[in-house]
């Protein structure tokens, strides 16, 4: 098979062409790509704010699910058509962070599919390191939904959220959903703050107590539905002013504020309440191997159900058009590319 | 004995009388006070600042010491004579605070000394569930710290500080000092960022690594004295915008910043930071019962070390110049009050 690769090449544009297929190296898997999804930061990519970053003639994508195509030399516990997820982090081992057991967030990270070519392609060389088993029952266009609810297994680690608890997320986005889903099946009650009816209304497809942000005081809401406590934990993942002003008022006393968004620009915070309160923050990037492990068993016991917030699917010769629909149309969520459909244009 | 007693009048102004001395109420304990330091609230309200909440007829105080002069109906496990310091907090007990356990921060506190009359004055009625009692080796006056110093005790706990770590704190008054002693005693390696020349001078006495954040790139001697980790523990005690910079600046990846200080202003915060790195945030403030007990247990093995951040005592009788001189002169740290010495005037 040819290996029909999707490279970006700046300005909002794409362009398919065959690619080489090189024999996997020694501690390498060669996949065969089976779905690739689109993430927020691939669309920043095609936007151009990652220029610098990705060049304009590489192969993005890392949402990916496939099959083991070839091993290379060394790579032991894997063999070919097993079903597999890439983790595509690449620490350097020798940072603080590395050396304080925490390379998942490297200070010199490469990601695969930003910094390395990624799975926007037919075949796939990764580390083998970096790939997840998947079990066989998952089907492999759930399995691309692995890494974004990763994320969410991830947040929901960090704020070491327990059943019952009452959870607010802000910010209804794919990652925000995913994570009240996920807060939703650890036995939490959520809450979602959001301003876009399809997000809304998604979320309340899935039980999640889904606010209307412009047309609602969300924190009197939630200072309502929790008896003047407050929710326990607040995932922050807006990345804007009014979502930082909400999260510190929601948040009750000893609560956690998870830090999901990425906030480029610096907001004002009222450190006041997290002094008064005891308020508790925790930063949160990427994820760890068991938070794979979470997110593959969240879709072995839920899968059909989470496989809802996918609301398109496209070949990869289409990814052109992919993207400039998921921008233009208010309703997505989460687009698949197909990456066995591709044909070089 | 008269009850001489220190009255806040509002705009700057005490004025001292005899007070009424009642017999103590059922569960309450009546205690002599020995001394009763000043501490920044207290210069709060002598600006005027907290008029609305003290009024113009408070006898104010409470880092005291003293002894027990009489027990009222239904107290047990204390002993006229006994050395004894007050916790002067007073929660609701019905709050959610109060209901999740945390009831040094009840919704509703109310606060012995600003809420209610302090410690002042030479006779002080208290709850008996208040009264922490002391080892006779304590001396009274050492003993006034131990309301601050649990405060810092209690920022060290929110902190999980571990031996060995590296802290920083940032801003070096009273409070900051202590938390920084507390941290050294528990082993921390422990850096401070300060502007004031007399309390830099202080704290290198105590072994405390003092840079002058008004010459020196804190941050960058943080990261330089860490091999680029940064610290694994930072303190804001400044409650200014420089020091939200630095905290995030300088806190190590996965690091714990405490925030001890009151900021009165929201600041801008380098939220993306805190994302990235994984940061903790832990606000922290006053102290529980456990804080109590660490905070004598430390002035026990190491009081008159500590006894050195004292800069000046004086009788009650000179509430007005010991207010007065503490503010006029940039060397003070801690003023204790002999509330034994005091005259009606």
């Amino acid at each position: 098979m040819p290996n029909i690769a999707a490279y970006y090449k700046g300005d909002h544009r794409f362009e398919l062409r065959d690619a080489p297929v090189l024999p996997p190296a020694a501690d390498e898997v060669q996949i065969e790509v089976a779905w690739c999804g689109i993430c927020g930061t691939d669309l920043h990519v095609f936007h151009g704010a990652m220029d610098q970053r990705v060049g304009s003639n590489r192969i993005i994508g890392h949402e990916m699910s496939g099959t083991v195509a070839a091993l290379g030399a060394g790579v032991s516990g894997l063999a070919i058509g097993d079903k597999v997820v890439v983790r595509p982090l690449k620490p350097c081992g020798h940072c603080p962070a590395c050396a304080a057991g925490h390379s998942h967030i490297c200070h010199n990270l490469k990601f695969l599919g930003l910094d390395t070519d990624g799975a926007m392609q037919r075949y796939w060389s990764v580390p083998a390191y970096a790939v997840h088993k998947l079990p066989d029952e998952i089907p492999l266009d759930l399995a691309a939904l692995v890494e974004p609810l990763a994320v969410a297994c991830h947040d929901i680690e960090r704020a070491r959220l327990a059943p019952g608890e009452t959870v607010l997320v802000i910010g209804g986005g794919p990652i925000g959903m995913l994570i009240a889903i996920a807060a939703a099946k650890r036995g939490a009650r959520v809450l979602l703050s959001e301003i876009n009816l399809s997000r809304l209304t998604l979320a309340a497809s899935f039980g999640i107590g889904a606010f209307d942000a412009s047309k609602t005081d969300v924190a009197r809401e939630v200072m309502a539905a929790t008896g003047g406590k407050g929710a326990d934990v607040v995932f922050e993942v807006s990345g804007v002013q009014a979502g930082v002003d909400l999260m510190t008022e929601a948040v009750s006393t000893r609560g956690r504020v998870v830090m999901v968004a990425i906030h480029a620009k610096k907001p004002v915070i009222d450190l006041f309440r997290f002094f008064w309160r005891e308020i508790e923050m925790l930063g949160a990037r990427v994820y760890e191997p068991q938070d794979y492990e979470a997110a593959i068993d969240l879709l072995v016991r839920h899968g059909s159900e989470i496989g809802r917030v996918i609301t398109e699917r496209r070949p990869l010769s289409e990814i052109q058009i992919a993207f400039e629909s998921f921008e233009a149309n208010g309703t997505s969520m989460k687009t698949l590319l197909n990456c066995q459909e591709g044909t070089a244009q």
